[in-house]
C-alpha cells in the first residue's frame, strides 16, 4: 500500500494554490524554505525518531532526550547552521529539553539583566555550552506572585559575597526546567538583603554543579520534581527542585544592569530604565502566541485529515459510509479551530511587528505605549493558549475512540501543551491585568487622553454605546465594517458596564475583587476583538496566489462568526445585535462551512508539516491510517509475548480456583 | 507534622451537619456504611497501593494490575463479601482492569441475550471466574455504527457450526477491554450469514485462548492495541485487537434469546420482545451518570481543598497572602463544578429509580415510555460526561502549576475519565438522537399525543412560547417556579425554532443534516432542564440534618444560575428573559458564591473520600500539601542517582566540547 495517497481526491478538490498558501503560513518565502529544509532534515534522520517516546519508562526517556540534545548540537556545529536554522532544528526535533531553558531563558536573562562585563564573562561560556543554565524563579509555595518569593540573598560585606539561602520548605525552587539533572548554572531569583534591609527580588548567577564530575556543589540539594501529565510529553524535561543551605557566591554574580550592590554593601539603582524588561516580555509572549498557532494547527491537521479518512453511518444501498468531515456537527467543531489556527498565526505575525516597534520606542526612551502593549500581549497570550489547549482536546474527541491512542499523537500534544496556560502568567491573572487596563482607559475617557493602538476604538465610545448593527441579511456579515463595529461595540459596552458597576463600590479594590468574573469576560471580549481585527487587517494586504485570499476570507469569516455565535449572549444582552441578526450570522456561518469543506485538506497541507513532526498515525499525509494503526499496535511492550507477564502468578491461579494457595 | 489538620479552621466554618450530608451524598445510611467500610478496607491494605502507578513502565503496570485483580478476588472470597460489597471493593481499588468488562459487559450480555440453557451453561463458569470474558463489538474501522460491523459468522449446515471470520483489516476487533492479554472468552458481534443471506449483527460466545496454557486458539490473532492517553490511567487495561481466520464454533454459541438459527440453518425470531434490551441500556447509562458524579466530585474535592491551602498575592503588611479560594475568579470557576457534582449525583439517583420503573413497565409489556426514556438517558449520559471531562481539566488548571504533576492525581483522573465521552455512544451522536426525539415530539403536538415524563413540559408549549419571566429582582431567581419556567421556555423555543427551520427543507433528512449543530444546541437545552428540574425536585423532599437542605439549595441555585449565565445567549435570544433579568441572575449567583464559600471544604468532605481513593497530594485531607509534595518528588526514578544516566555519554562531552568524538 506504500505510495498510495488515500487523500488524493480530497487534494484535487482544492480551489486555491497550496504552495502559495504555504508561503503565507510561513510568513515569507525565506521562512518557508528554511522550515521546509530543516524539517525534512530532522524527519529524515533516524536519530530523531520519536514514535517510541510514549512507551519509554522515565529514565530511558530522559536519557534519550539527552542523546538527542547532544546529537542536535553536534549536527548544528557540523552543518554550520545559522542561529535561525539551529533554532528551527530544535523546534522540529520537537522534544522539550534543557536546551529550551538554556537558550530561551538563561542566555536572555544574562543579556537583559547583566552588565556589559557580566555578559562578556558568561555569554561566551553559554554560547559554547561550556556551561548549561536554567532559570530558577518559582518556588514550591510561590508561583505567579514573584514578589512573594522567599529565597534570600544576603550580602556579607566581610567577604564581599552573597549568601543564598532557602529559609523554609516552601522557598525550595520548584519547577524550573533543566534544573533537576542537567544544569550546571542557574539564574536564581531571591530577595536581596543588604544591611538587614529587604530590597526586593533580584537575579543572581549561581553555579549548581561541579564542572568536572557534575556533582551538586556543597550546600546545594538538587532533584527532579517527579512525573508530569502525559506519556512522553514534558517527562523528557528535568523540571527540578533546588534548596540552598547558606551558599556563598561572589558579589559580581548579582545581575547588576538595573540595580547594584557596592563593595560597601550599598544598594543603588542604575540609570538604565526599568521599562527595558518589557521588551523581553513582549518577545516571550509573541513566541508563545506563535507556538499556540503551531500546536493548534498540528491538532487541526490531524483531526481534519482523519475526518476525511474516517467513515461512519450514512451508507446507502451497501455503499461506503459517509466521511465524517461531511457532517455539519463535525464541521461546526472542526472548522472554527482551523480558522483559529490561521487567526493566531496572523496575530502572532503582528505581535512580531509590535516587538520591533516597541524595541525602537524603548531605545528612544518613549514609554508611552507600554501600558497598551502590556495589556495587549497579556491578553493575547491568555486567549490563544486557552483556546489552543481546549482546541487540541476537541480535536482529539473529533477523532473518536482512536484519538485516545498515543499513536494518534493527540494525547501527547495536549499534555505537552497545557502548561502554556499556566506558565509566563496564569491566564486568568493575565486577563485581570487586561481588565485593569480597560477600567483605567474608561476612567480616563473624559480627560482628553486618547486611547492608542488596540484600544483606540474606545475613543469612539459615545458612538459605540448607542450604535445598532446594520446587518440586514446573512451576507452582510461578510462586511468587515459591520463585523468590526459589532465586536467593538460589544467590547466597549462590556467594559463600560463593568466600570459603572465598579463605581458603586466605596472601595474600588473591593469592587474589582467582587466583580472579577465579569471583568474577565470584558477582557476576553477586548482580546477577541484584537484577533478579529488583525485577521481583517491581514486581508487588506496584497496576498498573492490563486484563490489564496478568498480562502483566507472564508476562514476569517468562520473565525469571527463562530465567536459571535458562541458569545451571542454578550452581543445580544448589550443590544449590539438583535436575536434576528445573530440568527442571520449563524446562517452565514453554515454557508461558510460548506465553502471551506472542499479546501479543508489543502488548508492543513499548507502547514507543510512532515509526518515526523506531526507524529500522528491518524494525521499521516497519505491517509493510509488503518494498516499503520494495526502495525503500530504490535510494537507495544505488552505484545512482546503472547502470554503476559503475570499469567502464571495471577491469571492461571484465578482460572484454576487456586487463589487461596497463591502468593499475592 | 503528622496528625496536624491544616484545614481545621476551614472545617470549623461549616454551617451544616457534615455527617448528615454524607448520608445524602451516599444515597442512604446503608450505602454510606458499606462505602465507608469498604473504602477504608482498601485504603488500609498496602497491596492496593497506587501512588507508584504513574511511574511504572507499561509491562510492570499491567502485571501489577493482574496482581491487584487476583488479590481483590481472593479477599472477596475470604471475607465472603456480598455482591454489593464486592462491587464497591473493585470500585475503591480504582484501577481499570479486565474484571470491569467481565462483570460489567460479558456476564450481562449472556444474561440479557442468552437463552435459559445458555445461561445455565456459561454463567456458573463466569461467576467463579473459571472463564474470563470480554465484549468484542467495535472494530478498527467501525465504532459508533454497529450496523457497519464487518466480522462475519457464516452458518455451515454441514457441520452445524458458525465460521467466524475477519474479511478485511478494518474488520479487526479493536478496543475491547480485557481482550488483548487476559480474556479466555468473548461475546463477539458479527454479521450472521445463513444460506448466503446477511441477517444483521448478532452476538456469539467465542473461546479465544486455551484454558490450559493461555495460548490463542488456532485461527485467532490477539494483541494489545498500544499505549493510551496518560500515565497509569487506562494503560492498566489490555484493550485488544482480535482477528479471526475462519474460526469454527458450535451453533449453540450464538446468543439466541431474541433470534435463533435452527439445525437446518433457518433464521427465526423468538417471541421475546426486542425492547427488553433497553432495560440494560438504561442500567448502563445510569451507571455512567453515577460515575460522572464520582469523577467530578473527586476533582472538585482536590481543587477545593488545595484552593484553601494555596495562597497567592494580597499580602497586607507582610502578613500571609490570600487563600486563592477567596478570589471571585476562582469561585466562579470552582463552585459551579462543586454544584454540578451534586446535581449529577441527584440526577443519577433519579435515573436509578427510572431504571426500576422501566424494568417494571417492560415486564408488563408496556413500551409506551421507551422513546422518552431512551432520549432522556442518552442526553444525560452525554451532558454529564462532557461536563465532567471538561470539569476535571478545569480543576487541574485551578490548582495552578502543581496540578500538572502526576502527584496531584488530576492528570490521571482526566486521562482515565475522558473515554466516557466516546464509549457507549459518542456524545454528539447521542445529542442528535435526543434532537430527533424532540423534533418528533414537536411534530406530534397537534395530534393529541401527550408528551410524558421529562418532555411533559412540551404539552404547555403554547404558554411557553409567549411567556415572559416574572423575575423583578435578584432574589426572584431563587424561586423554583421562575427558574423552571425560564429553562422550559428556552428549551421549548429552541426546539420549536429548529422544527420551523427544518420545515423549510423539502427533504427532512437533508434539513436535519444541515441544521445538526443547532439541533445539538436544542438538545443540550432540553438536557440541562432535566438536571435542573431533578435537583429542584430533590429539594422538595424531606432532607434531614442541620443546615443540609439549605446548603443544597445554595448549590442548586449555583448550578442553574451558572448555566443561565453561561447560556444567556439562548435565554435572551429567545426572549425568555431580558438582558436586565440576566444581569440580576448574575448578581444572585455572586451572592450564592459568598454563601457557599465558608461551607466549601465541608461540602467536599461530605463525599467521604479516603486519601487513598482520592490519590492526590494536593487534595489530602489534612491539607499538609507542601511537605508531601517535596517528599514525593524524591521517589521519581530519575532521582535514584544525583548524576543522571547519560551524563558520561551526552552531557560531559557537550560541556567539554568533545562531541565530535562522541558516539551519538
Amino acid at each position: 500500500m506504500e505510495g498510495v495517497d488515500y487523500l488524493v481526491d480530497e487534494r484535487k478538490k482544492a480551489q486555491f494554490d497550496v504552495d502559495a498558501m504555504k508561503i503565507v503560513w510561513a510568513g515569507s518565502r525565506h521562512a518557508f524554505e528554511v522550515s521546509d529544509r530543516i524539517s525534512k532534515l530532522v524527519a529524515g534522520d533516524p536519530a530523531f525518531r520519536k514514535d517510541d517516546r510514549t512507551m519509554l519508562p522515565r529514565k530511558e526517556l530522559f536519557k534519550n532526550t539527552l542523546r538527542k540534545a547532544a546529537y542536535a548540537w553536534k549536527r548544528i556545529i557540523e552543518l554550520r547552521l545559522s542561529e535561525e536554522e539551529a533554532s528551527k532544528l530544535r523546534f522540529y526535533v520537537d522534544e522539550p529539553a534543557f536546551t529550551d531553558l538554556h537558550w530561551g531563558m538563561f542566555v536572555p536573562a544574562i543579556k537583559g539583566q547583566g552588565t556589559d562585563e557580566q555578559q562578556q564573562k558568561w555569554l561566551p561560556l553559554a554560547y559554547k555550552m561550556q556551561i548549561i543554565g536554567c532559570y530558577a524563579q518559582t518556588e514550591l509555595g510561590h508561583g505567579s506572585n514573584v514578589q512573594g518569593l522567599e529565597t534570600t540573598a544576603t550580602f556579607d560585606p566581610k567577604t564581599d559575597e552573597f549568601i543564598i539561602h532557602s529559609p523554609t520548605l516552601t522557598s525550595s525552587k520548584w519547577w524550573p526546567g533543566g534544573l533537576g539533572k542537567v544544569s550546571t548554572h542557574a539564574v536564581v531569583y531571591a530577595r536581596l538583603i543588604t544591611d538587614g534591609k529587604d530590597q526586593g527580588v533580584h537575579g543572581f548567577i549561581v553555579q549548581l554543579r561541579n564542572l568536572e564530575d557534575h556533582n551538586p556543589l556543597p550546600g546545594i540539594t538538587l532533584g527532579d520534581i517527579g512525573t508530569k501529565f502525559g506519556n512522553g510529553a514534558y517527562n523528557t524535561m528535568d523540571n527540578g527542585v533546588l534548596r540552598f543551605d547558606h551558599v556563598r557566591i561572589p558579589r559580581d554574580q548579582m545581575l547588576m544592569r538595573v540595580s547594584q550592590v557596592t563593595r560597601e554593601g550599598k544598594y543603588m539603582q542604575s540609570d538604565v530604565p526599568r521599562q527595558l524588561v518589557y521588551g523581553t516580555m513582549v518577545y516571550v509572549r509573541q513566541t508563545i502566541v506563535a507556538d499556540a498557532s503551531c500546536a493548534l494547527s498540528r491538532a487541526v491537521c490531524i483531526a481534519t485529515r482523519y475526518s476525511a479518512v474516517r467513515r461512519q453511518f450514512g451508507s446507502q444501498n451497501g455503499g461506503p459510509e459517509t466521511q465524517v468531515i461531511d457532517y455539519k456537527t463535525q464541521q461546526s467543531r472542526l472548522f472554527p479551530l482551523l480558522a483559529s489556527a490561521y487567526a493566531f498565526r496572523f496575530v502572532g505575525e503582528w505581535l512580531n511587528w509590535l516587538y520591533t516597534d516597541v524595541t525602537q520606542k524603548l531605545q528612544a526612551n518613549d514609554f508611552s505605549t507600554l501600558p497598551e502593549v502590556h495589556a495587549c500581549t497579556a491578553g493575547l497570550k491568555s486567549l490563544t493558549t486557552s483556546a489552543t489547549a481546549d482546541g487540541i482536546e476537541e480535536c482529539r474527541k473529533l477523532c473518536g475512540g482512536h484519538g485516545y491512542l498515543c499513536s494518534s499523537g493527540l494525547p501527547e500534544l495536549f499534555a505537552v501543551y497545557v502548561p502554556a496556560c499556566t506558565y509566563e502568567g496564569d491566564n486568568i491573572v493575565l486577563l485581570l491585568q487586561v481588565a485593569r487596563f480597560l477600567m483605567k482607559t474608561v476612567s480616563q475617557l473624559g480627560t482628553g487622553k486618547k486611547p492608542v493602538g488596540t484600544i483606540a476604538y474606545m475613543g469612539r465610545v459615545k458612538y459605540l454605546m448607542q450604535c445598532r448593527s446594520d446587518a440586514q441579511n446573512a451576507v452582510d456579515w461578510l462586511k468587515p465594517s459591520i463585523v468590526l463595529e459589532a465586536f467593538e461595540a460589544r467590547a466597549a459596552r462590556m467594559s463600560v458596564a463593568c466600570a459603572q458597576n465598579l463605581s458603586k463600590f466605596a472601595n474600588p479594590e473591593e469592587g474589582f475583587a467582587e466583580l472579577a468574573a465579569d471583568l474577565v469576560e470584558a477582557a476576553v471580549a477586548h482580546c477577541q476583538l484584537i484577533v478579529v481585527s488583525k485577521f481583517i487587517e491581514k486581508l487588506q494586504q496584497d496576498i498573492p496566489g490563486k484563490g489564496v485570499k478568498k480562502q483566507l476570507e472564508v476562514l476569517c469569516g468562520i473565525y469571527y462568526l463562530s465567536l459571535l455565535h458562541k458569545y451571542q449572549g454578550d452581543f445580544i444582552a448589550t443590544s449590539c445585535i438583535s436575536p434576528k441578526q445573530a440568527s442571520l450570522a449563524n446562517d452565514q456561518l453554515r454557508a461558510l462551512y460548506s465553502q471551506v469543506r472542499p479546501n479543508a485538506i489543502a488548508l492543513v497541507d499548507a502547514f507543510n508539516y512532515t509526518d515526523h513532526y506531526l507524529g500522528s498515525i491518524l494525521g499521516c499525509y497519505d491517509g493510509n491510517v488503518y494498516p499503520k494503526l494495526y502495525e503500530a499496535a504490535w510494537k507495544d511492550p505488552l505484545n512482546e509475548s503472547d502470554i503476559p507477564d503475570g499469567y502464571h502468578e495471577y491469571i492461571r491461579p484465578l482460572l484454576k480456583q487456586q487463589l487461596r494457595a497463591a502468593r499475592l
